[in-house]
């Protein structure tokens, strides 16, 4: 039977040129957030379907690759649903298994634990260019840790890595919800309408303070509240100290604490950072996810539009999974972004050493071949990377196939 | 909801400790064979159901884990059987998935092709101590090579590799299936029963020459052709040149091509090699897979019993799946056993740097936090991995924990 030949719908597969790329930005990851205590673990790629479908996932629980039951435990006839055939699926974040794995080992972890994770997700979106139902994430997470030594921390592992990838000018954004809260409170929304206000200050960057205003009026909220709310984003406008000029519009009533810690989160890494970046206290960031419970940030790359990473403080999440409050903080990068960033810009690994082809003619006698590959050997000894090769008829294609590949150095062995 | 906190039957988390093995080996892997030319590349873990159940893959087409269809595509009413009702699958080997990358991606790769592959495959085999449904496999195959080259660098990169992990003394075990046939062929035996031969020869090494015999009887082959057979086992016992000596034993009917071929692996390999071990003739090799077509090797290390890496050449595979045959040959190590012995050895990884922890008492003024953070950024920066933690009140207990987590200096802070 010939084979399909083309991968499942909406995942790929990789490239030797892309798969290079990949490797030494996961060994970059892997080695600037070690030298920050984070931690490697992993998870399996299997969950079971019941903390998949435990509410925590939003809208990603719909896009859940599903795994049949198997041998008695599948019974189609008394099936009556999907549920019922089902026992597990593919992971669609790597937080959910990050609360089940903390649960399950917290006896054998540090407290607090900083934990670092790339692996692969599984979502069955809408196939689209760029998006694949197969990506890889990339997270940190500090668990345990209630103070802000946990948002400067993931923000220095994260903007270093940035840095070391040679990108420059990026911006971090940073928030809180308890401000976002405090600022719809002192504007007079009803508490049960915080939620909608904020999906629609969302799209401030997109619409501006006009279109956020008639999206506000639309929905029904009383023009004194809207025009308050607005005032005070107006009152921010071109401020140096936004946080300030925040709390004085808003006649103290901002969360003090809040606006505190936000300061210090600021003050701190600008002082400490390696990497070239602004970081912002931005008051219309709101970041979709629900489990949020205090900072968020964002980090934005102008010339690339939409953001490279995101994260915040998520302290009821991983409690109401185990049963046990544990305070968390997470910053996750768009590994496939940054990827398709770094392959759009025709970014070249720091070589990793020489790269030679040693073409042989076919039908090398025992002897010459070996001392073909006791010269091969010399060189790898020595950390060149050398290719030992069977030469083709068609030797000029084969050289530039390779010179595709990185090989720069060519030695022929006839018979 | 309270969660489920053990992983899915059969699957495991992985503790900081055995990562730290793990990604130091993977590391390894991949600088090694990169030095031999190999290129990494990767598939998707979800495969065409289709392409995982093309008879290719023996036994583990039984143990493949399903993946339900999505949205309309799903109907529960009409499905008649398991077959109706997925549509993929994870992956039981990394083998299938490269011939289907390999034909769908042959314009844009090298000939030959020497690729790399390390990734997760899934069995959902009984669980056992030791033996996972998830577990990473890693293999080095060369397509397009018709040459003993491919055999002779699959064999030399892998046991660089075993020797850079400080393996001794290992014996690299290898056949032909030529040689097999022929010794069936030279004692009688019907083609259409050699593999049943092979079968009972291949538990040689658990049951001996003897049970050998009494098996074949019992199986019916006649007692002239169990004699002939179990002399050929007989010439070559202790004897240096296993393959002259099993010739002159036949007569001259030993396949002349494949005893050459095996002559010249092994004579190369001994001449080049950097690692120390054995490479021996055994003639009562068979290896299980019967997509096996020419040589066919085995790594066994005498201390763990079991083999630790395996592997051939495998000439009709990719053409009966592609349409276009090509030829083939690769060699697989056991990643999770190697780490298993690793583990058991008390492997200590390589020192990646030192490793500090900065304990930082709670409620530190911004100020103070600032200079311990920039003092943190500065041995960070000449390579030290700095672990800046908040101080807990059981400050002895976290630094045992730490210890054990490999710091080996710690320094406190205080308001």
């Amino acid at each position: 039977m010939a084979m399909k030949k083309k991968p499942v719908t909406g995942m790929k597969d990789i490239l030797p040129a892309e798969m290079r790329v990949r490797d030494y930005v996961i060994g970059l990851i892997k080695e600037t957030y070690r030298g920050f205590g984070f931690t490697p673990m992993e998870t399996p790629c299997v969950e079971h379907i019941e903390n998949l479908c435990s509410k925590q996932g939003g809208d990603n629980e719909k896009l859940i690759f599903k795994i049949l039951k198997r041998g008695e435990k599948l019974n189609l006839e008394t099936a009556q649903s999907e549920e019922d055939l089902v026992d597990s699926g593919l992971r669609y974040d790597l937080t959910v298994p990050l609360a089940r794995y903390y649960s399950n080992n917290v006896s054998q972890l540090p407290t607090p634990f900083k934990a670092l994770q790339v692996g692969s997700v599984w979502r069955a979106d809408r196939p689209q260019k760029g998006r694949f139902r197969q990506f890889t994430q990339c997270d940190i997470d500090i668990l345990g840790d209630p103070t802000n030594l946990a948002e400067i921390e993931l923000i220095l592992a994260t903007t270093t890595l940035l840095g070391r990838l040679d990108f420059k000018n990026f911006k971090v954004r940073i928030n809180d919800r308890a401000i976002l809260r405090s600022m719809a409170a002192y504007s007079g929304f009803p508490e049960e309408s915080y939620d909608k206000v904020f999906i629609i200050l969302d799209k401030m960057d997109k619409i501006g303070l006009d279109g956020v205003r008639a999206e506000l009026l639309e929905s029904g909220f009383s023009e004194a509240g809207v025009e308050k709310y607005m005032g005070l984003f107006q009152a921010m406008e071109g401020k140096e100290d936004a946080v300030g000029a925040l709390n004085d519009a808003m006649e103290g009533q901002l969360d003090a604490a809040a606006a505190k810690n936000l300061k210090t989160i600021m003050e701190n890494v600008r002082e400490t950072a390696v990497s070239e970046f602004d970081i912002v206290f931005d008051p219309t960031l709101v970041r979709g996810m629900s489990y949020y419970t205090g900072t968020i940030f964002e980090i934005e790359m102008a010339e690339f539009g939409s953001s490279v990473a995101g994260g915040g403080r998520y302290d009821k999440m991983i409690g109401r999974f185990t049963g046990n409050e544990t305070c968390a903080c997470g910053f996750s990068i768009g590994f496939e972004r940054i990827i398709t960033i770094l392959l759009d810009r025709g970014f070249q690994v720091p070589d990793a050493g020489q790269k030679k082809a040693f073409l042989i003619e076919k039908g090398m006698p025992a002897g010459r071949l070996c001392q073909v590959l006791k010269e091969a050997r010399d060189e790898r000894e020595k950390g060149v990377q050398v290719l030992t090769v069977t030469m083709n008829k068609n030797k000029k294609f084969q050289k530039e196939q390779l010179a595709r590949e990185g090989y720069t150095e060519f030695k022929e062995f006839f018979i």
